[in-house]
């Protein structure tokens, strides 16, 4: 019996020596380390100071670094030698930040990731031009892809930047529509949050030399992720622990915000209940807490929590489905799965 | 004697005739209409409306086109056929009213071209992410440049792009300065509108399939076009005849604005005529119309204009010698030297 216990460890232990020795797989943490090592490599402490100091400012916050992940992940799949896609991951991500210093103007949010935002610490002017440079900037680096798919990496780009502006547009008509679809609501999420995450997988997996099957498969994993990467957003604002996630539990309530959650319960309420999520999102009787407590209540009372986290994992299962669609062998995957299984458990 | 004469004549139009046949060159007018149909050909009528009538809008109130024109001039130095450089001539356009669009957000212009701006007519944020979507699509259009130049191209335009940021930025940083001193002033409208001009038209010529050497003379020219067009408009804002101009004369004047002629002016200025002009620019005492005829008399003391004039010309002089310059045949340097020619008359 011992002899047998000793047999199969040893076997499981040879197993994955054989596959470290075989492939040269990198997870979450060294995707991130590089990108955020190649971003250092560059500083930004260039003249004029008004334009570059505040690009530095904002890459300098940090984040998940998430979409240049996926670049990484993505083109370690097919490939050892991860380093062709690393400025290519690192235009993604610049371009991401750009979208993130644009919308806090339009949003005029003061605060992001706990520290004043680029509009707030300079000026609009100072956001508006900065965040122009970003924009090409992170063309700058997308341009250094490897000439064999840069004309294909940057049409999808461009495509994809276009349907994030898009998805932007979509966000900010709906604050003034009060009939707003879950089917839009989907709709707006996938240009605004999808597209990206979707592209920068695929980008990743074309660097690599995945081949057009692939890819789409890639593309529409990427898609999955992001829709359900938004869905847990607009969940962790009602549900989520304000420490951990960063930003004060209930803003999006208190802005009367179109999340999927507020669609959602809107859809399913009824007389009493209706009546009671009519009148909450759009009169200033309440205090915010009261306000927070209320919609929440009726969230509850609703299962819109269950609902949400159904669908969040349903996307998930979708996009664990299409990873294993993929024609590399399923060892190749590891780093893709256990990132997905990461972000399924985030809390912040 | 008539018969000599009927020779010489003969020989001229024969000459003509014959150059006519050999190469088929394109003059600015033709070059425009090229750009304004492939412009008009993608009418920008898409979804969300927010997103894509503004681009529109923009686009449809025309313009020189003379960024796209130069690309089509410089491809046509090196190559009769112009269609491989159209969809990059219409990035360029793009790009560069993109920067018209974010530019006049900032200075809060309410006017373009006689017509209410974006911000104007819509509002900030609108402006913004319009302005955001342009310069995707003018990536969009570059990224059609022909494969063999693609990369140098892409780099060379992203290169460029940034310092228009720059100049905009040090253009910002002027405005609460009062020690600009002219090399700075120059500095900053070579990268706010020379470079810009500058790599249209060494873009045009690669696309031709110019080499490095005229490549790079082509660039030159362009920085000489860019400049000597700069002073212009700064002449014109004092000295233009407002109907044709298409914008209020004095408008630098009554703001203030450190333009080339005030800057000289303070330069040259001395005793009684620099404290005039130090109070002038100071202070709020004067209505409009006295405050420019103030200032233009003092500029008209110092012969500010003629100075300005002359340093014009010799940027034009400049550029047209660096054409001479081109391996190309003289003949096909025609147009562009119509182009120039046309420039240097402009008052508008």
């Amino acid at each position: 019996m011992i002899f047998l216990l000793f047999c199969t460890t040893y076997c499981f232990l040879l197993y994955f020596r054989i596959v470290n020795l075989l492939y040269k797989m990198i997870y979450e943490k060294e995707a991130q380390d590089i990108v955020n090592q190649r971003i250092d490599s560059y500083n930004y402490n260039l003249n004029p100071k008004g334009l570059y100091e505040p690009i530095r400012y904002i890459l300098s916050m940090g984040g998940k670094r998430m979409r240049s992940v996926f670049t990484l992940l993505g083109c370690n799949l097919f490939d050892d030698d991860v380093s062709p896609a690393i400025d290519t991951a690192v235009g993604v991500e610049i371009f991401h930040n750009f979208t993130l210093l644009h919308d806090d103007i339009m949003d005029k949010a003061p605060m992001r990731r706990g520290m004043p935002t680029v509009h707030q610490k300079w000026n609009d002017n100072t956001a508006i031009l900065s965040g122009d440079a970003m924009q090409i900037e992170a063309y700058r680096w997308m341009t250094k892809t490897p000439l064999h798919c840069l004309k294909p990496v940057l049409d999808l780009f461009s495509q994809t930047a276009l349907q994030v502006c898009e998805g932007q547009q979509y966000d900010m008509d709906f604050e003034s529509r009060s009939d707003v679809s879950l089917q839009e609501y989907i709709n707006m999420i996938r240009l605004k949050t999808a597209v990206l995450m979707a592209c920068s997988l695929q980008i990743g997996g074309w660097i690599g030399g995945a081949g057009d099957k692939d890819a789409h498969v890639l593309y529409d994993c990427g898609i999955n992720l992001g829709l359900a990467f938004q869905l847990q957003d607009d969940l962790l604002d009602v549900y989520g622990s304000a420490d951990l996630f960063g930003k004060k539990i209930g803003g999006d309530i208190l802005c009367n915000k179109k999340t999927f959650l507020l669609i959602l319960a809107f859809d399913k309420a009824q007389g009493e209940t209706l009546r009671q999520l009519k009148f909450c999102t759009t009169t200033d009787t309440y205090g915010e807490q009261e306000k927070i407590t209320i919609v929440r209540n009726i969230y509850n009372e609703l299962n819109i929590r269950e609902l949400c986290q159904i669908e969040i994992m349903r996307y998930y299962q979708d996009a664990l489905q299409l990873i294993g669609e993929l024609s590399c062998s399923q060892e190749r995957t590891k780093p893709l799965r256990c990132f997905v299984e990461t972000l399924m458990m985030r809390e912040a």
